[in-house]
Protein backbone atom coordinates (compact mmCIF):
# COMPACT_ATOMS: atom_id res chain seq x y z
CA UNK A 1 0.00 0.00 0.00
CA UNK A 2 1.57 3.82 -0.49
CA UNK A 3 1.64 6.11 1.95
CA UNK A 4 -0.81 8.17 -0.47
CA UNK A 5 -3.35 5.36 0.34
CA UNK A 6 -2.21 5.33 3.95
CA UNK A 7 -3.00 8.96 4.32
CA UNK A 8 -6.31 9.10 2.79
CA UNK A 9 -9.58 9.17 4.25
CA UNK A 10 -11.20 5.80 4.52
CA UNK A 11 -14.27 7.27 2.47
CA UNK A 12 -11.43 7.72 -0.44
CA UNK A 13 -9.40 4.97 -0.26
CA UNK A 14 -8.24 3.17 -3.38
CA UNK A 15 -8.32 -0.45 -3.24
CA UNK A 16 -5.04 -2.10 -5.63
CA UNK A 17 -3.94 -5.71 -6.28
CA UNK A 18 -0.65 -6.39 -4.89
CA UNK A 19 2.06 -7.52 -7.31
CA UNK A 20 1.33 -11.08 -6.85
CA UNK A 21 -2.38 -10.80 -6.89
CA UNK A 22 -2.41 -9.32 -10.29
CA UNK A 23 -3.69 -11.94 -12.47
CA UNK A 24 -2.64 -12.25 -16.61
CA UNK A 25 -6.87 -12.63 -17.32
CA UNK A 26 -7.97 -9.29 -15.58
CA UNK A 27 -5.11 -7.97 -17.39
CA UNK A 28 -5.94 -8.71 -20.71
CA UNK A 29 -9.66 -8.24 -19.93
CA UNK A 30 -9.01 -4.84 -19.01
CA UNK A 31 -7.23 -4.11 -21.90
CA UNK A 32 -9.48 -5.36 -23.80
CA UNK A 33 -11.84 -2.03 -24.58
CA UNK A 34 -11.24 0.85 -26.73
CA UNK A 35 -11.77 3.67 -24.45
CA UNK A 36 -9.48 2.04 -21.28
CA UNK A 37 -6.56 1.00 -24.17
CA UNK A 38 -6.68 4.81 -24.96
CA UNK A 39 -6.48 5.54 -21.36
CA UNK A 40 -3.06 3.59 -21.16
CA UNK A 41 -1.97 4.99 -24.15
CA UNK A 42 -2.02 8.19 -22.76
CA UNK A 43 -0.45 6.83 -19.77
CA UNK A 44 2.00 6.00 -21.35
CA UNK A 45 3.46 8.42 -23.72
CA UNK A 46 2.13 10.87 -20.65
CA UNK A 47 5.13 10.19 -18.48
CA UNK A 48 3.56 11.16 -15.77
CA UNK A 49 0.99 11.02 -13.61
CA UNK A 50 -2.49 12.22 -15.18
CA UNK A 51 -5.97 13.53 -13.66
CA UNK A 52 -8.84 11.37 -14.80
CA UNK A 53 -10.65 14.64 -16.16
CA UNK A 54 -7.52 15.50 -18.12
CA UNK A 55 -8.65 12.58 -20.78
CA UNK A 56 -11.67 13.75 -22.65
CA UNK A 57 -13.01 10.75 -23.17
CA UNK A 58 -15.67 10.18 -25.59
CA UNK A 59 -17.96 8.66 -22.44
CA UNK A 60 -19.82 10.37 -19.41
CA UNK A 61 -18.19 10.68 -16.21
CA UNK A 62 -19.49 7.87 -14.51
CA UNK A 63 -18.86 5.08 -17.43
CA UNK A 64 -15.09 6.97 -17.13
CA UNK A 65 -15.02 6.22 -13.38
CA UNK A 66 -16.05 2.58 -14.42
CA UNK A 67 -12.91 2.43 -16.76
CA UNK A 68 -10.22 3.72 -14.32
CA UNK A 69 -11.64 1.43 -11.17
CA UNK A 70 -11.91 -2.03 -14.26
CA UNK A 71 -7.99 -0.76 -14.69
CA UNK A 72 -7.22 -0.13 -11.35
CA UNK A 73 -8.75 -3.41 -10.24
CA UNK A 74 -6.92 -5.46 -12.10
CA UNK A 75 -3.67 -3.80 -11.68
CA UNK A 76 -2.74 -1.91 -14.61
CA UNK A 77 -2.81 1.02 -13.06
CA UNK A 78 -2.71 3.19 -10.16
CA UNK A 79 -5.02 5.91 -8.58
CA UNK A 80 -4.56 8.30 -6.27
CA UNK A 81 -5.96 11.49 -4.84
CA UNK A 82 -4.34 14.83 -4.83
CA UNK A 83 -7.27 17.07 -3.21
CA UNK A 84 -10.34 16.18 -4.97
CA UNK A 85 -8.59 15.42 -8.68
CA UNK A 86 -8.14 11.32 -9.09
CA UNK A 87 -4.56 10.81 -10.21
CA UNK A 88 -3.24 7.66 -12.72
CA UNK A 89 -0.36 6.11 -13.08
CA UNK A 90 0.44 2.93 -15.46
CA UNK A 91 1.95 -0.11 -13.22
CA UNK A 92 4.42 -0.67 -16.18
CA UNK A 93 7.02 -2.02 -13.84
CA UNK A 94 4.87 -4.17 -11.94
CA UNK A 95 3.59 -5.65 -15.33
CA UNK A 96 6.69 -6.03 -17.08
CA UNK A 97 7.96 -8.26 -14.13
CA UNK A 98 5.33 -10.29 -14.06
CA UNK A 99 4.36 -10.32 -17.82
CA UNK A 100 7.30 -9.08 -19.80
CA UNK A 101 6.98 -7.57 -22.66
CA UNK A 102 3.51 -7.89 -23.21
CA UNK A 103 2.23 -3.89 -21.89
CA UNK A 104 4.67 -3.10 -24.47
CA UNK A 105 3.05 -5.24 -27.19
CA UNK A 106 -0.29 -4.27 -26.71
CA UNK A 107 0.56 -0.38 -27.08
CA UNK A 108 2.37 -0.78 -30.03
CA UNK A 109 -0.59 -2.74 -30.96
CA UNK A 110 -2.80 0.06 -30.11
CA UNK A 111 -0.80 2.34 -31.48
CA UNK A 112 -0.93 0.76 -35.00
CA UNK A 113 -4.48 0.35 -34.89
CA UNK A 114 -5.58 3.86 -34.21
CA UNK A 115 -2.66 5.86 -34.40
CA UNK A 116 -4.53 9.33 -33.99
CA UNK A 117 -6.42 9.97 -31.83
CA UNK A 118 -8.07 13.34 -31.00
CA UNK B 1 -10.84 -18.10 -46.64
CA UNK B 2 -9.01 -21.98 -46.73
CA UNK B 3 -10.02 -24.65 -49.20
CA UNK B 4 -11.33 -26.22 -46.39
CA UNK B 5 -14.01 -23.97 -45.68
CA UNK B 6 -15.05 -23.67 -49.64
CA UNK B 7 -15.48 -27.50 -49.31
CA UNK B 8 -17.17 -27.68 -46.11
CA UNK B 9 -21.00 -28.28 -46.32
CA UNK B 10 -23.20 -25.43 -45.98
CA UNK B 11 -24.10 -26.32 -42.53
CA UNK B 12 -20.75 -26.73 -41.70
CA UNK B 13 -18.93 -23.90 -42.73
CA UNK B 14 -17.00 -21.50 -40.34
CA UNK B 15 -17.20 -18.21 -40.45
CA UNK B 16 -13.17 -16.29 -40.02
CA UNK B 17 -12.19 -12.75 -39.68
CA UNK B 18 -10.11 -11.90 -42.43
CA UNK B 19 -6.85 -10.73 -41.37
CA UNK B 20 -7.53 -6.80 -41.96
CA UNK B 21 -11.16 -7.82 -39.63
CA UNK B 22 -9.03 -8.79 -36.85
CA UNK B 23 -9.60 -6.03 -34.15
CA UNK B 24 -7.22 -5.95 -30.81
CA UNK B 25 -9.88 -5.57 -28.72
CA UNK B 26 -11.50 -8.81 -29.65
CA UNK B 27 -8.13 -10.61 -29.02
CA UNK B 28 -7.43 -9.68 -25.87
CA UNK B 29 -11.17 -10.10 -25.05
CA UNK B 30 -10.67 -13.16 -26.29
CA UNK B 31 -7.26 -14.47 -24.39
CA UNK B 32 -8.81 -12.75 -21.05
CA UNK B 33 -9.83 -16.48 -19.99
CA UNK B 34 -8.70 -19.49 -17.95
CA UNK B 35 -9.81 -21.89 -20.50
CA UNK B 36 -8.54 -20.20 -23.29
CA UNK B 37 -5.17 -19.14 -22.38
CA UNK B 38 -4.85 -22.97 -21.85
CA UNK B 39 -6.26 -24.00 -25.50
CA UNK B 40 -4.04 -21.08 -27.21
CA UNK B 41 -0.94 -22.20 -25.05
CA UNK B 42 -1.57 -25.88 -25.87
CA UNK B 43 -2.11 -25.03 -29.55
CA UNK B 44 1.48 -22.82 -29.36
CA UNK B 45 3.02 -25.93 -27.86
CA UNK B 46 1.75 -28.82 -30.09
CA UNK B 47 2.84 -27.55 -33.69
CA UNK B 48 0.37 -28.48 -35.50
CA UNK B 49 -3.36 -28.56 -36.16
CA UNK B 50 -5.30 -30.28 -32.86
CA UNK B 51 -9.05 -31.65 -32.54
CA UNK B 52 -11.38 -29.88 -29.78
CA UNK B 53 -11.76 -33.11 -27.66
CA UNK B 54 -7.98 -33.67 -27.56
CA UNK B 55 -7.62 -30.82 -25.02
CA UNK B 56 -9.60 -32.55 -22.36
CA UNK B 57 -10.91 -29.31 -21.02
CA UNK B 58 -12.46 -29.18 -17.36
CA UNK B 59 -15.49 -27.88 -19.15
CA UNK B 60 -18.58 -29.30 -20.73
CA UNK B 61 -19.06 -29.48 -24.66
CA UNK B 62 -21.10 -26.87 -25.05
CA UNK B 63 -18.56 -24.31 -22.92
CA UNK B 64 -16.15 -25.83 -24.99
CA UNK B 65 -17.45 -25.32 -28.33
CA UNK B 66 -18.40 -21.88 -26.80
CA UNK B 67 -14.54 -20.97 -25.93
CA UNK B 68 -13.51 -22.33 -29.50
CA UNK B 69 -15.89 -19.98 -31.29
CA UNK B 70 -14.46 -16.95 -29.22
CA UNK B 71 -10.87 -17.73 -30.55
CA UNK B 72 -12.19 -18.28 -34.21
CA UNK B 73 -14.65 -15.23 -34.33
CA UNK B 74 -11.98 -12.82 -33.21
CA UNK B 75 -9.38 -13.88 -35.16
CA UNK B 76 -6.86 -16.29 -32.91
CA UNK B 77 -7.31 -19.37 -33.92
CA UNK B 78 -8.36 -21.03 -37.48
CA UNK B 79 -10.82 -23.59 -37.72
CA UNK B 80 -11.65 -26.80 -40.04
CA UNK B 81 -13.73 -30.23 -40.18
CA UNK B 82 -11.30 -33.32 -40.93
CA UNK B 83 -14.18 -36.01 -40.98
CA UNK B 84 -16.66 -35.16 -38.10
CA UNK B 85 -13.64 -33.37 -35.73
CA UNK B 86 -13.36 -30.02 -36.00
CA UNK B 87 -9.86 -28.70 -36.13
CA UNK B 88 -7.85 -26.22 -34.51
CA UNK B 89 -4.04 -24.06 -35.48
CA UNK B 90 -3.43 -20.90 -34.22
CA UNK B 91 -3.82 -17.95 -36.21
CA UNK B 92 0.18 -16.89 -35.39
CA UNK B 93 1.66 -15.14 -38.38
CA UNK B 94 -1.56 -12.84 -38.75
CA UNK B 95 -1.24 -12.18 -35.27
CA UNK B 96 2.23 -11.57 -35.32
CA UNK B 97 1.77 -9.05 -38.46
CA UNK B 98 -0.85 -7.14 -36.95
CA UNK B 99 0.37 -7.06 -33.47
CA UNK B 100 4.09 -7.85 -33.36
CA UNK B 101 5.30 -9.43 -29.88
CA UNK B 102 1.82 -10.04 -28.39
CA UNK B 103 1.16 -13.51 -28.72
CA UNK B 104 4.01 -14.67 -27.38
CA UNK B 105 4.46 -12.00 -24.29
CA UNK B 106 0.96 -13.65 -23.55
CA UNK B 107 2.25 -17.77 -24.18
CA UNK B 108 5.26 -16.75 -21.76
CA UNK B 109 3.00 -14.88 -19.41
CA UNK B 110 0.68 -17.67 -19.41
CA UNK B 111 3.37 -20.53 -19.12
CA UNK B 112 4.74 -18.13 -15.99
CA UNK B 113 2.28 -17.97 -13.76
CA UNK B 114 0.40 -21.44 -14.85
CA UNK B 115 3.33 -23.60 -15.52
CA UNK B 116 2.05 -26.95 -14.63
CA UNK B 117 -1.72 -27.82 -16.86
CA UNK B 118 -1.89 -31.43 -16.52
Amino acid sequence: MSSSEQAAAPGRKLAHPAREEIRLEAVLHALADRVRLRIVCELADGHTDMACMTFGLPVSKSTSTHHFRVLREAGVIRQHYEGTSRMNRLRSDDLEVLFPGLLRAVLRAQRQSAPATP
